[in-house]
């Protein structure tokens, strides 16, 4: 069998996942809320359950779906797409697999930033390419020209941006952004985005895509989720987005992974992308409870890390006077005190990380998180 | 951008759907049934969907489908499987991506048969492998045991078996299951077991995997979907299966393409797959239309080829006296005659194979079927 997967452990989340299930513990690891989707949503998908087809739609996505993600863009992002630049994927996670299968070929280097979701450097390897990594520094998560002007070589094919930052819950500035569009053009990389946090920002600024920069419509691969635009994590609903003859060539990796997408939750996600109210509530609930959570944990005496967007805060255990590695302290946390979280050196890889960091998630409701930190600060 | 991908066309059945759809066409090329799926089944997902999470389920599935799964395939087909085997993907062409991507490496070849499903060669390729087709014959489509032995080189890595096969209908008969478990066992293949036809069988029989063959348990991958079994191609909902060590590497594969499928629908799928009521009601509907088809073209002077599976009946161009070949006529069928249909040889690589034999799909309402009869006799 391949060795990038017989050697491969199970992902971090679902490991997580598994003991807070088995365990009963409050699951803070992966990142999805405790509530159901809007209510709109799912009467949408019920109502396209009974009253239109539930075979096979076009591969690169339903139409209504493809222009609604269009207008969008158009409405939060300033982005001026077609329909025919969309690509519809059963989740991000299918968009990164399909994004990355079609960019990247035998040799090819490409640019990650660490840390980095788990699924990006699998896959760099998978496609024949070689993953080569820029660390990132807390607490500011900046990044540095130097590193990765350093990092380039006449190799480097591509780079994978995760803007806002999961686990970290940081944001390229403009002035990144401009540096990364600048080194992309330059080497001729092409920039593969994954902006599923987009609408999860809590800084009060615009989603800017590096898409948007100047000379990188042309070479830039735009990753969306609806699971996480509204909290609906089960419905695999995701989408990437190049200038047409790039998506052109996107959906042909898709057809070959997954085909299409079911239709009953394509229909719904257009709706709720096309009704702004859906989003600001979801956003306003999202706001409350990463508040109860920070404040929380600040209150506990735990440090908690700057941060301005994704549904996760982190903690530096060294600074909140806990003297345990974050997966030592991960792994017994869940076990002793009834809490899962995601040490950040699982999404680090190699060792010259920090190692005392762990990722909670905060969209969940404000008496679990109160109870969570709770848990932990009786435990810790 | 990777070239497997670049000069790739649109697959066939995307190609020939959306004629069928801006021409207005009757649409008996790409495979799904025209009614919604079975009532049952899809109040089971809107049960499901308000009732239950719609968050992220366990990665390799919810433990009802993946129980379901064991327990229809000890009914069915008298497999003894256990929750452990079973990985659930987003449709079986997700399955058929993954089990590549885990067995095939750089240099291997993988032993495929022409007439073949269109994803399987690329996928192969993307995987660093190189295809070997074996050609098979009409009418009986046989597998000959020379020009196997003829095509294995000690390079050879797995063989893709797609049993019943589309698009011909044909089944694989006790001795070549036999011969084809053998050679695996002799070359120490693995074999990826396309069966996601195995419930669309109209000779009576009851399906046989090669899994069950004597050797082959721990290295047999075996793909089956929902969407077919049930008749709702927009589901999405399929699944590998393998020894439990196979499956935790195939689990690895899978996390990273789509990672999990809509809770809902993998709830729907285990309460249909414990009703052989839903099957068998599926089973006599499709038989019926299957008939008109049939009987139709027949009484139409068309030479319809001998099939006992899946949603297709083929026709010889050259043996009902139409001289053109199966893409001219595909072309032509669709636009002049409003019958969209899947010319063979789209499904067949190189130049070696027949170029006068052409799909259509009969589970759709008898009425719909009998007027394309009746437009393609009168355009013919
Ligand atoms: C697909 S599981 C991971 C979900 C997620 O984005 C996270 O928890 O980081
Ligand atoms: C995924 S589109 C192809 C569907 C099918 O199995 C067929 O028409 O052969």
């Amino acid at each position: 069998l391949n060795p990038i997967y017989a050697e491969m452990p199970v992902t971090v989340f679902e490991h997580m996942s598994g003991l807070a299930r088995s365990l009963g513990a409050i699951n803070l690891g992966q990142g999805f809320p405790d509530s159901p989707p809007p209510a709109a949503l799912t009467a949408a998908a019920l109502r396209a359950m009974e009253t239109r087809s539930q075979q096979y739609p076009p591969s690169m996505g339903v139409p209504e779906l493809r222009d609604a993600v269009s207008a969008f863009y158009a409405r939060e992002q300033g982005l001026a797409l077609t329909r025919d630049q969309v690509v519809v994927t059963s989740g991000a996670t299918e968009a990164i697999a399909a994004a990355i299968l079609a960019v990247v070929g035998g040799g090819d280097e490409v640019l990650l930033f660490a840390p980095a979701y788990d699924a990006y450097a699998p896959l760099v390897r998978r496609a024949g390419g070689v993953p080569v990594f820029v660390p990132l520094a807390p607490p500011g998560w900046h990044y540095d020209e130097t590193a990765i002007r350093t990092a380039i070589t006449p190799r480097t094919r591509a780079l994978i941006l995760n803007d806002p930052l999961n686990p970290t819950g940081s944001v390229a500035s403009p002035e990144e952004l401009a540096l990364l569009a600048a080194i992309a053009c330059e080497h001729d990389l092409v920039a593969i985005c994954d902006e599923v946090w987009e609408a999860v920002r809590f800084d009060g600024r615009v989603h800017r895509s590096l898409m948007a920069q100047p000379g990188m419509a042309e070479r830039t691969i735009k990753i969306g989720s609806a699971g996480k635009i509204f909290g609906a994590t089960g419905w695999k609903v995701g989408w990437m987005i190049g200038d047409a003859a790039l998506a052109a060539v996107l959906a042909k990796a898709h057809q070959f992974l997954t085909f299409t997408t079911p239709p009953m939750l394509q229909w719904a996600a257009a709706e709720g992308l096309a009704d702004p109210a859906i989003t600001q509530g979801l956003h306003a609930e999202w706001s409350a409870s990463r508040i109860v959570l920070i404040e929380g944990l600040a209150a506990a005496g735990f440090a908690v890390l700057e941060s301005n967007a994704t549904w996760f805060a982190c903690i530096d255990l060294a600074a909140s006077g806990i003297a345990l590695d974050d997966r030592t302290f991960s792994e017994r946390a869940v076990r002793e005190a009834g809490v899962a979280s995601i040490p950040l050196s699982a999404l680090w890889e190699g060792d010259r990380g920090p190692t005392t960091i762990v990722r909670l998630c905060h969209c969940k409701p404000p008496a679990m998180l109160e109870d969570a930190v709770l848990r932990l600060s009786r435990w810790r």
